[in-house]
């Protein structure tokens, strides 16, 4: 089947009815009428209220930067420099390093590729730098959603990463409802998965929204069954606020629970999102952490894949296998696409973020969607942040797309100066996966190996093959596990129906200590606890007591597998309690080193919450 | 008399009932509850959702920067290194050069010293990077306002610029309100100056505030009199809403007037907001560049200061006149102080910014504020831009503070490797004011000169003294304007009824006519025209028509003195034209080009829109 030509797509539906009353009082600036006399040669501009780029007291930024070689994309059979080497990183020491400058001024004048700081650190657009912004559309256009419905494609602006575009999309598409004040029939709901990133859900409670949960399995958000996205909008109860017209979704590494959703499911969940006219915030942080390894292991260990919604070859080619064309990259091709890929209708705000390809501390990421939704982000970004730092923007831009030629005396991130170029990007991001991949594998055998307690205190590693019909006998299943698709995250549920003093103590009590326990001398290790991802008190209470998050990705292999088996190690320990008495303990030493904690931070003005678990 | 101490200062009061509805409905995270688990020693986390430092593809940051002395601050007899070779600057040329380093890894324990990559790269607080919260928080509190009424002083929170610090500022203190759908007595009220900086009016617009302006003079906001504070306020008619609640407002080079508060004044408005409840919204970016020289300049050429309501000697220290404590330094003691030195209840939100100290580009910034309303920004900080990005914290913090010890591998913005410290911050910024005071001083001398047209054609310079008697009885006044006390900017109000065509063509269209021939060949300069300051239609209709607004701050001196005399050979040649058609045939072209440049912008997907005035 022949890819689809611009001139057959329709154009993006107008949905600017589903905008805020204050995205609807947007006007563009008046300003645009007078930038004409700035390009008149030779004005002299008194008009602008631009300091002196001459008075900017930094004269070049540079950096020591990695190659796009640095991590070798090998998943099946990862070899990468020693992590203690990379510290330490120099042009001599054999770690594949090189040099970024972005120099004063560029003799290059145009200025979507010209990179020096009397731009970059002066005023500038809302649509990001303009040699990042374009280096940014065409990687957003061709490669990454080379096959998006509609006519013309989507647009992108970019933001200080994906909480400031969440809380841009939010303003742009939603109502403040205040329970005083207002009827219940105009309070507005934000769909999202019954467990979610709370960082999103904190920023739409204030606005009043209706957090409404939508029922998931191991691949995410559920289309239909039971608490399914169907039935929530079909049955939806108006004495609750009005439906639901946009949705929070992470689709690729699903925070918490690592789900990645097939296209099947994409499919269905899309075509509901049409039938009540749903607004889809995508919020994809981890898109190009998919493992397909994920799917063979759990085959190989429990006889089953996590999902049959996925093809059963790591190669194949998403892009071309549904008619459209290719993103010029196998890597790319080979991995989920977009809920853009489908987006006929242009209801699609897709976000993206250099949080966990380059560093969370950029705070620079972009807004994918159809041109009118990022005109009103524009607005919206015009008079809040403006734009990005130029710093990070210059920075990143000189490391990808190099200075415009060699007479520049920019130095991009390559060892002859160029920049990486799209494929040295796609390289750096096909290594970052093998490298998390190989953790998601170390830790899921670990936990694996250690899920049974056998009756009689040995370990099933510890048992030899011909005794198996004993232990499906004897065997207590401690915790579970899907073994994750994608992103950075394991999430288990921990079996308490199995634990001796499950009809003596309160659930959450017993869960309480159990997470405590783990922090405690003998395993010192730190889960994040299910209860932190609940949208809704009723989830908490339900279920959300019974899980744990544990993020792979932030330690090197080694102490991975030290806390791993810490892990293993804490669970069939705490299953050995059987006394009432050490479960009390357990939580008073809780609530007292809580309080010896809360008198230090409040004396160093707080500053010890490195914000260590909201991302 | 003696400095007041702690123990006699009042507490600041509690303002919450000034919080929007979103505000009253932020609670702090309960994430808090974890922060101590991340402190106990060897813990194993696998709880944060981290991504590994040793991917970050920067090695390290670098820059070469200026020494805090590049700049002499000598605004009597300035001497600077010529422009063309501060472009160049290296170590070795001679220009005041360093070098900054931020390493991968700092040895440091501290985190409130700790600079490296490791920590400012990753997630962080929403305060700000821990070493520069540190160091601005001290340099707020001990020098730029050591003498703050309430007891502890104020707190800080750093902001990714002014723009987004408003933005958050509104979103704290203010509500949505819609014509449609609301009652008129809802609707609330921003204060602001009848000229003013028009991205801050932009911003609170399309949430339905009522701009109410409230008349100047040369130092800034009125306190008494026709259209001043108090009469707006007392006499406020509740069918245009809720008498306002907030002020917006820029005291020190105020934009686009330049106007200076002076500390009488300031202590009249500030009454005059304890009277009716006003929260302060201070936004001042030019807070160091206060020119005693316009007074002496003002008195030697008019024989009167532009204002009665300052010190006579440019020694004078309003720190301790006040009866205060010294800021430690000569410069920051001579400079107008903010409304933080008076204000006793804690109804004051200061915004600063490195936009006009460092780079635009930065978009760094904090805010000032009693800790209260600084919680409350932090946690819109949270679910929205999260911090400033650690590329441009870690590069201003190691330039200013440096590195916490020579053993580490950082290094800072001085010769020695250490950072400039706040001594050479303030040097810095010294320098920079002697600079810009030197540009206004010329522009200022310059239009001076011109402002007269001698009716026989003779311009008054080139006529002898004693012909005195005959220019009082022949000059026509083209222009005035107030010399400027502070900023960046000049005020020009055009005196277009001595022009021959006064009583023949529409006002506006004469003033439109008059700044597009000043775009023509002859000329080629480019003024922004009071329209665009105007945050009313009324005030547009009634006088923003007669102004301009000049920066002096964006060229060279050399371009500088180009333009200023191209403004007044305009003036000149414009008094000149006795015909109407020559005015059509103006606005004619301006509306053809107009039609050309949408054209191209639109090609060129916007991008031509470098926010040229929008600063």
């Amino acid at each position: 089947m022949a890819a689809t030509t611009t001139m057959d797509k329709p154009a993006p539906k107008d949905l600017s009815y589903h905008y805020s009353r204050v995205t609807k009082n947007r006007v563009p600036s008046k300003m645009k009428s007078f930038y004409q006399y700035f390009f008149i040669p030779g004005i002299g501009n008194l008009a602008g209220g631009l300091p002196n780029p001459s008075y900017f007291p930094y004269d070049t930024l540079e950096a020591a930067t990695a190659t796009p070689d640095r991590f070798k994309p090998t998943p099946n059979d990862p070899v990468d420099p020693p992590t203690e080497r990379l510290a330490k990183a120099t042009l001599s020491d054999g770690v594949k390093a090189s040099r970024v400058l972005v120099p004063h001024d560029s003799a290059e004048s145009n200025i979507l590729r010209k990179i020096d700081l009397t731009t970059a650190l002066q005023y500038g657009t809302a649509q990001g730098y303009p040699p990042l912004y374009t280096f940014i559309r065409s990687f957003a256009q061709t490669n990454l959603h080379p096959n998006t419905p509609y006519e013309g494609g989507p647009e992108v602006i970019l933001t200080c990463g994906s909480t400031d575009a969440f809380a841009k999309t939010l303003e742009c598409f939603t109502n403040i409802w205040d329970e005083e004040r207002d009827w219940i029939r105009e309070r507005e709901g934000l769909l999202c998965e019954e467990f979610a990133y709370m960082n999103a859900i904190q920023a739409a409670r204030p606005r009043g929204l209706n957090v409404v949960p939508v029922a998931i399995d191991d691949e995410g958000m559920l289309a239909f069954g039971k608490g399914g996205l169907y039935e929530v909008l079909e049955n939806w109860d108006k004495n609750k606020g009005k439906r639901p017209h946009i949705m929070y979704t992470v689709t690729m590494g699903q925070n918490p629970t690592s789900g990645l959703l097939s296209v099947k499911r994409r499919k269905e969940i899309y075509s509901v999102c049409q039938k009540y006219d749903i607004i889809i915030a995508e919020d994809d942080p981890y898109w190009y952490l998919q493992y397909p390894s994920a799917n063979d292991l759990s085959i190989k260990a429990r006889g089953k894949p996590v999902s049959e919604n996925f093809p059963s070859v790591s190669t194949h080619n998403y892009n071309t296998a549904s008619g459209g064309i290719s993103s010029g990259f196998d890597f790319l091709d080979s991995l989920v696409p977009s809920y853009l890929s489908i987006d006929v209708d242009g209801r699609v705000v897709r976000m993206d973020t250099f949080s966990k390809t380059v560093a969370p501390g950029c705070r620079l990421g972009w807004i994918t969607a159809q041109p009118a939704v990022c005109a009103k982000i524009q607005q919206i970004t015009e008079t809040s942040t403006q734009q990005p730092s130029g710093f990070v923007q210059s920075l990143i831009v000189e490391l990808l797309a190099g200075p415009s030629s060699k007479a520049d005396s920019g130095k991009g991130g390559s060892k002859d100066g160029s920049g990486w170029k799209v494929d040295g990007w796609v390289r750096w991001l096909e290594g970052l996966r093998g490298n998390y991949e190989r953790r998601m594998q170390l830790m899921s055998s670990i936990l694996e190996d250690g899920k049974f307690l056998i009756q009689d205190g040995r370990r099933r590693s510890t048992v030899s093959e011909d005794e198996d019909d004993y232990q499906m006998l004897h065997k207590t299943q401690l915790y579970d596990f899907a073994y994750p698709m994608a992103g950075m995250f394991l999430w288990m549920r921990a079996h308490y129906e199995t634990h001796p003093l499950y009809r003596k103590v309160d659930h959450q009590r017993l869960a309480r200590a159990l997470w405590t326990f783990m922090t405690t001398d003998d395993y010192l290790v730190l889960l994040s606890p299910g209860s932190i991802f609940c949208p809704t008190q009723q989830i908490m209470e339900e279920k959300g007591w019974q899980y744990f998050r544990l993020c792979f990705a932030a330690v090197d292999d080694d102490v991975l597998e030290k806390h791993s088996k810490a892990v293993v190690s804490a669970f069939t320990d705490f299953w050995a309690i059987e006394d009432v008495k050490t479960i009390d303990k357990l939580l008073e030493d809780e609530e007292a080193a809580q309080a010896r904690f809360d008198k230090i931070a409040a004396q160093n003005q707080g500053l010890y919450a490195v914000n260590p678990i909201i991302c």
